[in-house]
């Protein structure tokens, strides 16, 4: 069996080349894990999704204990199993997306309780019940159950949640059940506060967690004060360990928390403008809907190696969009996979060379370069 | 360059193995043909249709007019190419689907006028401007523009009908530009009545074409009275030349149609099906959104090895369907098309060792004794 445990080969500045350990394989860092809500990456096979590069995916617990139910998909052999993706998993602890998506919700102490968006029965999600929830799904990275504080809060309503957040860490550690080479990563909370930040930091530090996420960002405040709390939340966490920024986000979010010391990332953006026509390449965003694309037989991104890329034109592309058809989803999401995986790999190989300030200028002046010029369009 | 040709090798009764040569490569007949309306099979990638076995596909000429635009996929490469499918394309005349589908629709001698289903232009369709289109997109083998006749009919009706689809098909013939290893196909009509069909058979013979179908079955009258009709009419084209029965349909049809002589056929069902939790299987139909694959962690189809039946259980792909999960439809659709292959494909066998009775009555009992025992469902 495989210790879990992360490998620290590299540093430029702040941005760290790294390796995790786990009972399902290994990592490169940075990385990015593609989303998989419900026990899919939307639209994607797990082995398309492991072609772009991905080594990890996101399962979200509130999804799923919805439905099909954590204790269905243990019987069923496990979350890896039922999905047929073998290399790691990471669930979040199912708290973000109550307040996000539940009705009805009530936050105590002891923990939430909701009801489901999809049918209306009633839940409670604790400590307690998130690690057990996350154990049946044989997730290798847990992520320690916490409140994440709104933004903006004042410190005092930002002090009390992260608070409780770090109560709800140590419930965590005392109810995970570990298996070797399997996780559980503690949440640092804080919102933009630095003192909130450290106090945060030191309760965690208590619990020696193998892992740690920042949490409380990506969530309105805009990436100048993200990155700005980055600066300083990043370094409080232990250098031994990987630090994941949950739910972020953008290119150039990704290539500035990199520089900041992130090791990991989710993020639906991939995905989800997959789905709405969106696709994100080294000369910025495109939209796949728009008319300019009918007579040009030119490729999305030249640069790039994935299926949408190299084997059809942009005119096809905007015909599936304009089309209604699954295809064109299909094709957009992959894309914008292959694009982070490429960006995350771009980002570790400049690491282990000392480029990275390169790197990152190279990549700002590729988006704001924009778009190659159109084809003139032909009206038959 | 590659003679357009069919080649007879095997007969058992009146079932036929063959092989017909084409620009495009060898497709082995009996063939289905998936459905790419709009220049995708709905949900698949090409290269996975062709893992299925699929060595031909349908193309809809009405809705390439309408959307991207003949001339414009010209100009793009042709059709071929726009969809990266290397392999034979046949597409329909259009006739039938501006039928269906058009607004306003207007027949006359010189041909029909109509308003676009997606944004009311207007548009006219005759022999030679169909014949046109089909060349543009490139087309592997071209079907003479007709008049699908609806059913009923009177005799006089189909007469009729039949009459102006011959006229058609003479003109359709004077406008096809053949080109090597390429066909273009004449469609019997007639209805139900034997002695339209004679007639049709008769001026079809006049044209001399490479291939033929049977037109104006398969539109509502009936397994029985298909059947019926082609005991007679099948045996009115000739024999060096491959028959195709259009828009057909059911398992149940393919045999049977495959046993009354026919060689290729093309319907929606599979792909349209897949999209709405239907998949079919040697012991029948089953509908994955029923709650007794909840959970059953059995494949879908032990005998089948698509991935939907290879990788994951029914209770997943109950759960995919039940979230709405894109991948569901992804799934069942290469399922239903891997179905349909693999009984094209036991019918060749079949048909070369002479063991086509057998075969049908393995079918029919299969198909009769129905889906395994459903597992117990756990309420959590
Ligand atoms: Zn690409
Ligand atoms: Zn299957």
């Amino acid at each position: 069996m495989t210790e879990f445990r992360y490998e620290l080969l590299a540093q430029d500045g702040k941005a760290r080349l790294g390796r995790i350990h786990t009972a399902h394989g290994v990592i490169d860092t940075p990385t990015f894990m593609p989303v998989g809500t419900a026990a899919t990456v939307k639209g994607m096979l797990p082995e398309n999704v492991a072609d772009t590069g991905a080594q990890i995916l996101l399962g979200n617990t509130y999804h799923l204990m919805l439905r099909p139910g954590a204790e269905r998909i243990a019987r069923l052999g496990g979350l890896h199993k039922f999905m047929n993706w073998d290399k790691p998993i990471l669930t979040d602890s199912g708290g973000y997306q109550v307040m996000s998506l539940a009705k009805l919700r009530k936050i105590t102490e002891e923990g939430v309780t909701f009801k489901s968006h999809i049918d209306g029965r009633k839940f409670n999600l604790t400590p307690e019940r998130s690690m057990e929830i996350q154990h049946l799904l044989g997730s290798t990275i847990t992520m320690a159950f916490d409140e994440c504080t709104p933004f903006p809060a004042t410190e005092q309503q930002a002090r009390e949640s992260m608070q409780m957040s770090m109560r709800w860490a140590k419930r965590s550690k005392d109810a995970f059940v570990n298996r070797e080479g399997y996780a559980l990563y503690g949440i640092q909370q804080g919102s933009v506060f630095e003192n909130l930040r450290r106090e945060s930091s030191e309760k965690l530090a208590e619990l020696d967690l193998p892992g740690h996420s920042v949490g409380g960002l990506a969530v309105g405040e805009g990436q100048q004060i993200m990155f700005d709390t980055l600066d300083f939340c990043v370094d409080m966490l232990p250098t031994n360990k990987p630090r994941y920024l949950m739910g972020v986000g953008k290119s150039s979010d990704l290539v500035g928390a990199v520089m900041r010391g992130i090791d990991q990332f989710d993020c639906v953006l991939p995905t989800r403008s997959g789905r709405n026509a969106q696709a994100f390449t080294h000369r910025g965003t495109l939209n796949l809907k728009n008319g300019r694309h009918r007579d040009d037989d030119r490729p999305l991104d030249d640069q790039c190696g994935c299926p949408a890329c190299t084997k059809y034109s942009r005119a096809y592309l905007h015909h599936l969009i304009k089309a209604g058809e699954i295809l064109g989803a299909v094709l957009l999401t992959w894309h914008n996979l292959a694009y982070y995986q490429d960006l995350m790999r771009g980002m570790r190989e400049a690491i282990a060379e000392g480029g990275m300030d390169a790197f990152a200028r190279d990549f700002h002046a590729g988006q704001e370069g924009g778009d190659i010029d159109p084809v003139p369009i032909i009206e038959d």
